[in-house]
């Protein structure tokens, strides 16, 4: 048998999962894990709000306690903040405990999941036993969403998984569309989980959230998470709402202590601050349109149009494939996530994590040194 | 269907699923969290370890980065510490996750669970779809172990669950009745589970311990906790310790990022800490043995002699049945565990940490209030 540190050698040769590994990184490049200026995790660029963090400080005497298995401090902020019942809600240790167990305790046998997107519903639906079924975007068109074949696909599958704005491409899928394929979809009784995780970068979210559907839709399941906004990934929040016999179910299905204290004091904190969210959906979308600009006018880059905080690039002009630019960025202390591995992208692409203005100027020096 | 806040009143009505629930008795009490001294969850009466608290406060700036998914700086620690491994050794968000992830991921059809004993086994393998054979202990003789019964039944088993030292009666299973029982369930492939979250409150820990035999004995699953001994229950942080082959299949079917960055932080630094460990080991031990004595000396309550950081005590010899007690010490603000809702136990008994001599005399003193 091959031992781990063979294993993990050999990962490290290959495209690691996802972006945001600072450990990884810091052993690839022999740097600390605080030298790097991460572009590869799509994190609120105006980092933890002080608030949040004081609130943590204030807190820590939670930390020899369970944490409240119920929420219950949290949930009802939730449902303030989000206008859903918190019947309809369940939280989880970020939204990828929310995927795995929706695919555990649901058992889809057959999902249909439009590509490139996150790699955790594929990964969670075959972790229990499921049949993945791709249907890839078109890269020559900007990847658009697919409505009509998914459409004609949902008659043989269980389930649908959509991200939204999707991850990698920052597409985001039409509301008219959305509204087409849910009705179907109950007609086929299949159910549709849709991924929120960046919609608070999205201009004007509020017209683009199914968040108001899901009390009374029974095909719908939403995903949402307070990692990418509140900008606390290490700590883990995600939320999944839903009709409350789906989150009874899923509920009855886990660890009860998922949620660690922490967590549940920083998303309480987190969602008082308004005016930060705001000026976080401000400045990406400043930032946003300021990197397309001059991600546009490198040799060899040409960014898709994007509506999260992040943009998906295609470097096939360049002389480089994407594991040769990463390196060479990595070396000079930046991170970007190496697409490779999203199944429907290739070695052509890489994705770049909006982030304020004099960091973005770092990345654009970099990028031209490099090319 | 039934709302969520009636679900909850309902729950409130009997007895909480475990101990350490603050929020719920700060609801059902009518005080503030802060305001009860917890004997209804088990942990270190030490508290955590200043260097602890201090090494998250130094590394609050993890949480707006993903956690390292591989837990290397904190499984070389826990290597070391525990001399096993780091092939062996798999990290979750605290054993609770890992004990849902095995039911789950070896899908074991029926178990044997002798009991009382954690309720999670229980409940983890039948949200796997698993059937649960009970051994009862008999409370007669104070809950021995009843190796044979366990052997003669071990065959129409796919596993066995254990809790050593067990939770909630604090009894030791010999070291020699062990490997009679892994030699046995070697020979029946049945696989066995051994939870050591409180080994570390054991006098002598190194002589009952099967870490050793992991790596070797393909039949042995070890779990082990911190979140007791580092009092960091809010963080949560546990260890399961098998086969490389098992360890792989288990990481393979969860989600990446399960264990938070302050939890990993606070492992790193609490198991430097030997000192603090050993007088938390030795300060439980005089505690246990001055609570055993004082409780042994209140009118109706007879205490059951306990290896744990814990002890299970009879209170049938008193005119109240436990749910009364509990409520009466609660008004009190001292919250201790009552037991009916453990399969193999009754309204007969209640569950009390073992906590500073301060605290032990408070509760002594309003236990004789109340009786």
């Amino acid at each position: 048998m091959m031992g781990l540190d063979d294993k993990i050698e050999r990962d490290y040769q290959s495209v690691p999962p996802h972006g945001g590994n600072l450990v990884r990184a810091a052993m690839e490049y022999g740097l600390g894990p605080r030298d790097f200026l991460d572009f590869s995790a799509n994190i609120n660029p105006l980092g933890p709000c002080p608030s949040v963090l004081e609130a943590i400080k204030a807190n820590l005497w939670q930390i020899c306690h369970y944490p409240d298995p119920d929420c219950r401090e949290l949930k009802s902020t939730l449902a303030g903040h989000l206008g859903v019942d918190t019947r309809c809600l369940l939280v989880g240790n970020g939204a990828s405990e929310l995927i795995y167990l929706l695919a555990r305790v649901l058992s889809f046998r057959r999902v249909l999941i439009p590509a490139p997107t996150f790699s955790e519903y594929a990964l969670a639906v075959k972790a229990a036993g499921g049949e993945v079924n791709y249907i890839f975007l078109d890269p020559s068109l900007g990847f658009p969403f697919p409505l009509e074949e998914v459409l004609r696909r949902l008659p043989g599958v269980d389930a649908l998984f959509l991200c939204n704005p999707n991850n990698p491409t920052g597409g985001l899928i039409p509301r008219r569309e959305l509204e087409a394929l849910l009705e179907a979809a109950a007609a086929y009784k299949v159910m549709v989980i849709v991924d929120e995780a960046f919609m608070d970068f999205v201009v004007d979210p509020q017209s683009h959230t199914l968040l108001s559907l899901t009390g009374r839709n029974t095909s719908l399941i939403l995903l949402y998470s307070l990692t990418k906004i509140l900008a606390i990934p290490g700590l883990r929040l995600g939320v999944l709402a839903a009709q409350p016999n789906v989150v009874e179910a899923l509920e009855g299905a886990r660890d009860p202590w998922s949620v660690n204290a922490l967590a549940q004091v920083a998303g309480v904190a987190g969602l008082q601050e308004k005016e930060y969210i705001e000026a976080a959906r401000d400045m990406v979308a400043r930032e946003r349109d300021f990197l397309f600009r001059e991600l546009s006018s490198l040799p060899g880059l040409r960014p898709f149009p994007g509506a999260a905080n992040f943009l998906l690039v295609d470097i096939t002009g360049t002389k480089y494939a994407a594991g040769e630019l990463v390196r060479r960025l990595g070396c000079r202390g930046i991170l970007v996530r190496n697409c490779a591995n999203f199944p429907g992208l290739s070695e052509g692409y890489i994705r770049i994590a909006v982030r304020r203005r004099e960091e973005n100027l770092r990345l654009l020096e970099a990028l031209r040194e490099v090319l």
